[in-house]
Order: C-alpha cells, then structure tokens, then sequence
C-alpha cells in the first residue's frame, strides 16, 4: 500500500526492545520483549494504515467518506480525509468519550451521535451512505482495511526481525486479521479480549460469527458486536489462541504503562501488558514477544 | 558506567526518526528530525543515568544517599537507591509539583520540602550530608553525573549514526554536559533554555557562572539558579549556541507533542520542538537533528 501518498501520511512507529523486568515480570530465560509503539501513528492509532489505504484505493465522491466508529476509525478516516482533501462524515455510538468526539471536529468531521452501542451507529452509516453515494470507510470489515493493518506486522519484521509471539488486541479484527494474514505460521499471533466484549471468542465457540454483548473499560474501541467476517475467516486459519481478559487487569496494565514507562495509553492498548501480568499468557524461555501497542486515544487526566 | 548491575537497571530509550511534517514543520530539503524519547528512560528521565553511574561508583555509607532535586534527579535517586537496596533522602523546593513529591515517596525515599527554590533545597541537603555522612547526589555537578548522562549520546549514535545537531535542554547543565562530551566537535550541541530560566545564557554573557532569578513553566525542572561548573568548563570549549524560548512557545510545544505525537512530557522536554516551531533553530537542508526529549514527570490531567 505505501504509494507516495500513505508514506508520507503514515509514519514509521518506535519497535521498543525491553527486557522482562522493566515490565515486572519474572520471565523465563533470554525472554525478549518488542513493544510496538503503534499509538504513536497519525491519529493515535493503528487504524490509521487501514483507513489510507482504502481512501487511496478508490476514486471518492464529492460527497466524501462516511465512517462509523467508536472512536479511532473514525478519526483515522478523518485524518486521511484532510490530509487528501475530501469530505469527512463520521457516526458515533453514545459510549464514545467526549475526549474523541472533540478531536473528531477540530480534523474538519462531522460528527453525528446515534444509539449507545457501535451496532446503532453503524445502521445510521449506512442509510447515509445509500443516501449520498460517499465512499464508505468500515470500522475492521473491508479488504483494503484489513491489508493496511497488514502493513503493520510487515514494519515489526522490518524494524526487529520475525517475533516467536505477538500479543494483539482484537475488537472487530481488523488488526488480527492483517497481522495473522502477514504472519501467517512464521509467528504465533495470540487474540486478547477483555471478557466484557469477547466478540472472538464467542465466534470460536459457536463455529461461526454471532452477535455478542459488548461493554467494560475498553468497548469504545474494543466494543464490535460481531467479529469481521474478513478477521473470522483468516484467524480461523491463522490463530490458535484467544484469551479473554478481566477489565480490573486490563485497567492496572493501562496505569503500569503510564507510571513505569510513561506511555499514555487508552485500555485496548493495555491488553498484551494485562495478559502477560496475570500470567494468561507465559512466554517461553528465549521467545519473542511483541506486544502491539495499539492506540492512544485516551482523556490524560485519566491516568493521573 | 555500563556493569552489569547499571545495564539492568537503565533502559535503551527508542530514537525515533520522523519527517519534519510530523512535526508541523516545513523544513528544508532532507531535513531528518530524530526524536530520542529518553522520557522513557527509568524514573521518567535521564537523570538515571548519571543518578546510577553515582551510586555505582562509591561504596554507600548505612546512611544511604542524599539528594536536592527539584524532582527528576531526585526520583533518579530514589530508583537507583531501591534497585541497590540502600537508603535514600531527597530535599525539594516549594516550587515541586505534588506529582514528584508522590512519586519519590512511592519509591520508599524520605521527602522534605524546603525554601521555594532549588537553592534553598541545596542547602538543607548540604547540611544534612554533613550531619550524617550520606553519600551526596548532585542533580548535575559531580563527575560521574555528568559522564552518566553522556552515555545518552554514545546511544544515540549507536542507534541512529552521527546526527548533525543535537538540540537540548539546559538546567544546571549535567545533561548538555555529557552530550557536548561525547559529541565534542563531531555534531553540533544547541543549549535552549527558557528565557525565565536563562542560567546558560546568562553565564555566557558574564564571562562566568552567576546566580540567575529563575521562574516559568519549566522551572521544577530546568530552575538551577547558577549552571554547574563541569557544564561551564565543557560548553565553554564544544557549544556555540544557546538559545532562549519563551514559556508560551514551551507550552505550545508540550501541547503539541500529546495532541499530535501521543508523547506526554513535561515542559522542559519541550523546548527543543519549540525551538524548531518558533524558528529560533533552522535546520539547513539535508540536516539531522536530533530532538533530546528528555523527562515526562508531568500531571498527565495538565495535557487534557
């Protein structure tokens, strides 16, 4: 995807090396830690990859890019609209902070508020869309999306060679699937979810996507109701392993991150952390784990 | 300094190489801007660097270590005196943010408030290493201080090459002193400091160190009223250039770095970025300036 256009959009996010205790754990022996500092991207998340390379794969209307999202999405469609110059509608569900919402308008969006849960706003984006004719940017569940999260996994093998493990959020799985698709067996991609919105996990239980109950410290980014069918079918290949996650751990791994290695994090971020201190996931000795830092939109005086 | 025990304790910090419109800038052809996040350094800032390379040369006395700071170096104290098991005291001025305070006492250190500034914190600190015979951390006039800082230049060439420029900020000097050590002649080391905490600058327009009034918004941190006499006898001989930014500029730069980048830090890591924004530094075409971001103990609520 990195025509002019994306890369000079995009940016190249820090693959920060640790050893286990710098994250307090005890870990077996040669364990090596890669945070991939992914909420450093433009707009403060990965979503950013996705949303450019879908902009850039079309020819967009007058009436521009319609997006429903909790939050990163939408600003990731926004600020690829700016930056190409076309119009920006984005539709939110209630949960979304305000914190988001703001940051939404000063990237030039307009933003409409519908329903509580991520579903409702997507049902209103979609008669909008039918509408006006504008392209339509989806959340996780669009090829295009998808591969430019994929670029994400290509620039941890370029920056630190090939991890044994990377620990990932899922939400809708627009991030799993392009990692799994890059990863494909060369390294195990491990799905977390907070047990207050296991999307994946539920799917993998009934054999097929469903509709699940979403909330807890992480459903404005996490809140997907229903896994991709994109992400369904390609970790249904590629992904063993899919955790799920109390939102009390998921809370003292986003503090931890602030207070020991001043990263600024919103709780999706926090998951791989939060795996690793419970001990939901152990390393072997010598692994490499990468823990995919994965957005940043977050209010800061919630850290404090 | 890097035995075994300082290497387990210090961190490599990410240095990480972005394209001037990241930061907002309009730069000249080729112009490289390579920010080194030493805010993720342990303690939140450099100053465990040299605060370690300290303790490590001496043998610690029963009552353990002694420190006036107006907070960084302190908490540097304070987290190199836990990960060697020995006491630590730490003597601060009024004018330290209740977060610094927080955390040193969270990291088993005795606090004590003195005076208003870092001055009269000094002097308290003086008197009680006589009465004791605690070994005594300078925030950035010893020897082992100064050279502890200056392994952040042999990282930052060991990861990123030769950079043409280094712009940092100056308090008391420690840190532009074991840059402009390291760096000698090789890159150029640009001294920024804020005009309401002008102690460099002023050195040099006297000829000599003098007592300079101190205020602003980086004052907890770049507030040393009179520079160190190792950073006046290093910068007389490797820097020509030292800058002065309004606190404005500072502030809007620190805004900047959250809003844009996801980097929260303090004041004091935001002058070189102001520095750029402002135009008080223009790089020349082809450049590489490397941007020294160097603390992050900031009330994260104050960036929202």
């Amino acid at each position: 995807m990195r025509d002019g256009r994306a890369a000079r959009f995009l940016r190249e996010t820090p693959l920060w090396k640790l050893q286990p205790p710098a994250l307090g754990l005890d870990a077996a022996e040669g364990v090596e830690l890669w945070l991939k500092l992914e909420h450093q991207q433009v707009s403060g998340s990965f979503k950013a990859r996705g949303m450019m390379n879908r902009l850039l794969a079309h020819d967009i209307p007058a009436s521009g890019v319609v997006v429903a999202s909790g939050g990163n999405a939408g600003i990731a469609t926004a600020a690829a609209a700016r930056a190409l110059g076309v119009r920006c509608e984005v539709f939110l569900p209630g949960v979304s902070p305000e914190a988001k919402r703001a940051r939404l308008r000063a990237l030039g969006a307009d933003v409409v508020v519908v329903g509580e849960q991520y579903a409702d706003a997507l049902a209103a984006c979609l008669a909008r869309q039918r509408e006006t004719g504008a392209l339509l940017t989806h959340a996780y569940d669009q090829p295009e999306v998808v591969a430019g999260a994929g670029t994400l996994g290509r620039e941890i093998e370029q920056q630190g060679g090939l991890p044994d493990s990377v620990l990932v959020s899922v939400g809708g799985g627009g991030l799993i699937g392009g990692l799994a698709a890059w990863f494909e067996q060369r390294s195990r991609v491990i799905a977390l979810e907070p047990e207050r919105a296991p999307t994946l996990f539920r799917a993998r239980e009934a054999g097929e996507p469903v509709d699940v109950e979403v909330g807890g410290v992480a459903a404005d980014s996490l809140g997907a109701r229903r896994i991709g069918t994109i992400a369904w079918e390609i970790t249904q290949r590629q992904v063993r392993d899919a955790l799920l996650l109390p939102d009390e751990a998921i809370r003292a791994a986003q503090l931890w991150l602030w207070k020991e290695l001043k990263l600024a994090v919103e709780p999706a971020a926090a998951l791989p952390l939060a795996a690793l201190q419970t001990g939901a996931y152990v390393p072997r000795a010598g692994e490499k784990v990468c823990l995919v830092i994965c957005g940043a939109n977050v209010d800061p005086a919630s850290l404090a």
